[in-house]
């Protein structure tokens, strides 16, 4: 029996997110049914980090284990035939059976992506959020630095949220523009159901100066999904990265997506 | 009768091209539907460049004529609201009946973006053209700078193209890298059909060190279409800018791609 990790990335516009559904197509579900074919037994798959319908990735890790041994460019070019264009592998990794790509996993870093402009793109038109309001990035990043650290996330946590705690230490969130595109880059060990579209929601409000850069910190304060503002839109989120310690020697992948660089 | 400009950018991959054909869907087809719908009056629109079926646009320029007035944000939002996701008008300006987008344009610039990898993405998709092969951007930066200048483009040129001469007037060409994208970015007062998938094909060829640096110059000596390389695939292509003298005042608009910048 051999443990395999692999590297996967998705345009989530036309999926119903991460999670095998009946009769709807979800990531999971095209990659255990190329997988199995490919590997000629059934295949069950774990990730990192379940996304919603319409989110996207650059840096999903899965692994399986598989009884038949098959070559590296089987898991990696055998599999992208079998998957739909939305889909791939971008890199393969055997592993040892102590390695689980959710357990493992020390940190996860999202961006996303918002195209601010008056008028609404045509192109990536579902991998960008639209927001036509003009935003202050410098606002943005500042009020951003308030979630930084170990806290209580309640206030941008979804309802249905199934978390034991609220609490997430957020290690990293710059907010950036490139041109006419905003990016917020977010780290932390890991993400409550809806909180970086929750953060992203609430960022946007202060950046088209609605609410004041320290709101953030209030909101956090305040431990109540009411007071903050509406959950963003999945079309700009990207899970773009996950951490693993070192002993693991998981290959790098750029972030993006696309031409983004590693720091916008 | 007012005319009126606009800026249109437009995802190609599910659109059959620019021109109006029977039973599949265009560009051109959209548009005038979209905007006969808000001027409530038959609208026929001329484009700076029609592109072919799978190529995209950021810096497609139109020109319409229009018995009534309407405000510009019907020529913009309102059309916008009745185009489909993938095509939206990115600016409006009012202009005199001498403006002609195809005429009197003086330059068109297309980029062409390579995805660079071993292994196909799964994001833009359709947007971009995978290479497996590792390209040399530097050969074929050099190589490209023998288009430049008012040259026969004969064996660039598409067997089918309808234009009466082969002569085009190319004033830049840079190849670039940016992560895993290669950019081609060429700019000339008009392009043969098919010009730079044709140009973009062997400069892979030279990027992949299957022929040599002067091929370039070579082909275009030989005047011979068979002896260039196969034409490359429409996903990367992007009509990113047309060019129209001081005189119109013709607003700017991102060349893009998406994040790439003016210069990658």
């Amino acid at each position: 029996m051999a443990r395999i990790a692999l590297g996967i990335e998705y345009d989530g516009a036309a999926l119903n997110g991460w999670q095998r559904q009946r009769e709807v197509p979800s990531v999971q579900q095209y990659l255990e049914q190329a997988l199995t074919r490919v590997a000629n037994t059934p295949i069950n798959v774990q990730c990192a980090g379940r996304t919603d319908a319409g989110v996207h990735a650059t840096g999903q890790v899965i692994h399986f284990d598989c009884e038949h041994h098959r070559p590296e460019r089987a898991w990696t070019l055998g599999v992208n035939a079998n998957l739909p264009d939305s889909v791939a592998v971008t890199w393969c990794k055997s592993v040892s059976d102590e390695f689980h790509a959710r357990f493992s996993a020390t940190h996860r870093r999202y961006r996303y992506v918002i195209y601010n402009a008056k008028l609404r793109p045509a192109i990536l038109g579902k991998g960008v959020t639209h927001e036509y309001r003009e935003l202050d990035t410098h606002k943005m990043h500042d009020a951003a630095q308030a979630l930084v650290g170990e806290q209580d996330f309640t206030s941008f946590r979804a309802a249905h949220c199934q978390s034991h705690t609220p609490f997430r230490n957020v290690t990293h969130v710059e907010v950036s523009r490139q041109g006419r595109y905003v990016i917020i880059d977010i780290r932390a060990n890991a993400f409550l159901h809806h909180m970086v579209r929750n953060i992203a929601g609430s960022l946007m409000e202060i950046g088209a100066g609605e609410q004041p850069v320290n709101w953030i910190a209030q909101l956090l304060a305040l431990k109540d999904r009411t007071q903050a503002a509406a959950t963003a839109k999945p079309h700009g989120l990207y899970l773009v990265e996950v951490t693993y310690p070192s002993q693991w020697d998981i290959p790098w992948h750029p972030a993006g997506p696309l031409f983004l660089s590693e720091r916008p």
